[in-house]
């Protein structure tokens, strides 16, 4: 089964990845990323990416990542995430690379990390662990 | 001291709110509501708010319930915050109520609920607890 | 119904609360009080209670807040919980109260917060926020 | 630096980890592991090790690995920690490996994982994401 076209339909549908600007950069079993600018209108009050991207990255990663270990028939949705932001989010890009700790039919342990990208060096600006449970599609 | 100009200056200088749509409601000492439509571009798969919308206002609720409590010479950044979504967000509107439950000089603990309103009807959709940092503004 | 016996029958099977010398103060639907002793055995390095004690009494109250909303052939396992420490835990006595933020047959949204008693004064020492999984008994 | 003998001196005043015969098995800068055995009253209700030992495993081994990367005349407390439950923990022993992610003089953000062992075969039953706040010893 090739599981790019899946998940790329599925992120295609979230008007909120456009809005941020992100694409799907890689699909494996248990593990996406994801990527965005840092657009003028995703920032903070000190100029810094605002939780609200990074949160929204990390997630859609870490439940994308999930989406990869269920049948065909079934989405995902977050029943919970906790994020712990480490740096001010600035530079070129996010990255967000979401992986499967834990499937489950009934419930997915998840987490991700999330870095920040400037003239190609990264620096941790999150971590994500939650859970995703998966629904009927 | 009137705390809603200094809440108002700082929430204007957030792109990402703007993005949202998202207005400050109500500010009292240690609670600040905020509130969004939710926009053709801030949807997840199915048509529903997007995790970022609920998070980022009921973060941003909570961040500011700190900015509160603390010095005029002070910023809060969120450390860390975790929410559980209990419901589907649809609707009008989205509603954060921001709360401080134990303020500090080092650390503030905050929780908050965000609600959607549809026909004037609230639906819980997801609750937040977390840890904001004072940082020098 | 009467929820009471229900909720003593599994709290007796739980040799670490009586390790803890914990006791079930109140039950009422969707909302579970436990307390503890601070015993010379339940301690940290500073001579404050454990956070595996407070943890202890505020994850188990909030599943038993659960248990009081589901089936009698069901029991609850707690698929996760997030703890934010407020002060330093000490005096007589640790008061656990849990309560539902949102019933479900698959998914129960739980809240607890803890504090300690000394010489008849409160004090929040920690709010829990998880989810509780209902299983077969 | 020998770090050994410093967390050694602090696990040995915390009374709870000999309540649950808990043991310092290894430590490395950024990086502490402790066990101990699931005793027979260490017990939740369907004779499964107790979240709370397998939090309050989690929990110590995220703090002593903090506590390895700040002075000697400081000491770490929990500000907050989430733990996911991904199995029952049963077997002979459980294990926690705590690791920091991101040191700091005000923030330490920490993650470990529990897992139990029986037969010589591991199983995951926990992870759990942290703030450890360095504070006067």
């Amino acid at each position: 089964m090739d599981l790019r076209p899946r998940i790329q339909t599925s992120f295609d549908r979230q008007s909120m990845m456009q809005t941020f600007g992100a694409q799907l950069d890689a699909v494996a079993p248990g593990q996406v990323t994801l990527s965005a600018p840092i657009l003028p209108g995703s920032l903070q009050q000190q100029g810094f990416a605002h939780a609200a991207l990074t949160f929204g990255l990390g997630d859609s990663a870490a439940g994308y990542a999930a989406l990869t270990t269920i049948p065909e028939d079934q989405e995902v949705v977050t029943a919970e995430i906790k994020i712990n932001l480490t740096a001010p989010a600035t530079g070129d890009r996010l990255v967000a690379r979401g992986r499967v700790v834990k499937p489950g039919r009934r419930l997915i342990v998840v987490t991700s990390e999330v870095v920040c990208v400037a003239n190609g060096d990264e620096t941790l600006v999150a971590i994500l662990q939650g859970t995703m449970v998966p629904v009927p599609a």
